[in-house]
């Protein structure tokens, strides 16, 4: 199972209660999916481990999504890391982070990696991909696509049936061929592909096509989700998503379940969002901080 | 009363319960000793208005002291702060926060002074002054001695019985001498100058006379208190001090209370410190997050 862990659910102002964007993906290793002010100490907070973090993907340049990289760095190299962190972020990012590394105060005990991307598969592991996709904000903004890799699963009976017993599962896999007697056995003959799970988070997002687009299917929809409908017009202004839009689009791009998430600090009560959203899509949820969804 | 707000007691790598260096000093306005990451979310819930900071006064450029500057910016930024914020702190800081700040994801939206400073009154309101002063640690470090003004109390009786009375006490304290009849009551005559309250702290130090001399006599003394006297040679080694050596110092500088602070994340019961530290000195605390403290 991949483990999503809420550990920041409010827009840009944080709150007693709230801090900014950041989620984590505990799938053989951790990934984090924007790094606000504080991020470290949530980890701490909710079981994920700032130790083990492999890939920050940042999804744009306003500080309520990345503040918490420096703090997250500097605990890291006093716990001795030497291991390379990559952090991957729209334009920009590339000479912003490095600039800001190269300070003194700020400067990193261990090799970090920044890479500006901006669409396609940004990043590959035995696991999953993560692509990239370009949503419409009021700067250069990504979105991120988690989708993992499809499953290669043995039609058991039929597989029996022909002679793979024990050992000979895993020398099928390997081999793509076995032999068992006088008859050849081909992966093909006794396997199916079973998709990969997918999880897409917006980012920070007003309406657009690429949008709908990468969340198509997915499993989980993490989704900006700044306002409600009485809000519309300022959440047209300021590029983001109301509740009832960010349902919509989950709607047309037939996700599973849908994560809202971004909330502005004026909805200390977040159910009139989720409220929103249910006329247009019923599996949906509000992110809180230290939620853990299984997917 | 002068209100100090703990917000944030551990020593450089943050803890679930604990953040590093901060305290806050509601005296007038809300002043920032040291700034670590999360402070504004610290301010939020411990009733430290972030709104109203005049000044963060920056004992070092280690992260832990100042990470919490650039989020507190940017969400003063978006409350549309429009006054100057000065930033005091060692050589080093002016270059240093200027380069961060030039940074366009970090720009922020109203005037930021900053100050470098080393010793001797570098602020000063009608309340009180704040002095810096050098210590002794791994890089340049400053340990801050805020200074009430002292007051000019009466001697009531005295004052009566030459015939001041309502209004004339406060003539009398703007014009330092009136006429009462044929009688000139010249200010000194019945007033007396109350000491005003000192509140001094160490920011990270090993021991040096210039803590003690600067410690004399505070009201209340925030001393790094990193390590147990069993870790006294790793204190020496990272230029900290232990608990039982503030005491020394307190005891040394007379001061009336001591506030252990900055404690390293081993000690996750810090009463140990607190008893080593009696050994030495009596009126001795411990701080943690929300404490306040009336001086």
């Amino acid at each position: 199972m991949i483990r999503v862990i809420c550990l920041g659910s409010s827009a840009s102002l944080p709150s007693s209660k709230h801090v900014p964007s950041c989620f984590a993906v505990k799938y053989g290793g951790v990934f984090l999916f924007d790094c606000c002010e504080g991020a470290q100490r949530q980890m701490m907070k909710y079981g994920a481990n700032y130790g083990s973090i492999d890939c920050v993907f940042i999804t744009h340049l306003h500080a309520d999504h990345f503040l918490g990289v420096f703090g997250l760095v500097q605990t890291m190299g006093l716990n001795g890391r030497k291991e390379e962190l990559k952090i991957f972020g729209p334009k920009g990012i590339k000479s912003f982070l490095e600039s800001v590394f190269s300070l003194k105060p700020l400067q990193p005990a261990f090799p970090i990696v920044v890479k500006e991307v901006s669409s396609g598969v940004v990043f590959e592991n035995k696991l999953f991909s993560v692509k990239a996709f370009p949503v419409k904000h009021s700067t250069n903004a990504l979105g991120y696509a988690l989708e993992e890799h499809a499953k290669i699963k043995f039609f058991e009976d039929k597989a029996r049936a022909l002679g793979v017993e024990g050992k000979l599962f895993g020398e099928l896999l390997e081999k793509k061929s076995i032999k068992i007697g006088r008859k050849t056995i081909k992966l093909e003959q006794v396997t199916f592909e079973e998709k990969g799970k997918k999880i897409v988070f917006s980012g920070d997002s007003m309406y657009c096509d690429s949008l709908v687009e990468a969340a198509g299917g997915a499993d989980l929809f993490v989704c900006d989700s700044s306002f409600s409908d009485s809000e519309k017009e300022l959440a047209l202004e300021k590029k983001h998503l109301t509740a009832l839009q960010a349902a919509k689009i989950a709607k047309k791009a037939k996700v599973k379940k849908l994560l809202l998430t971004h909330f502005s600090h004026r909805y200390s009560d977040r159910s009139i969002l989720v409220k929103e959203a249910k006329q247009e899509f019923s599996n949906v949820l509000s992110a809180q901080e230290g939620m853990e969804l299984l997917v």
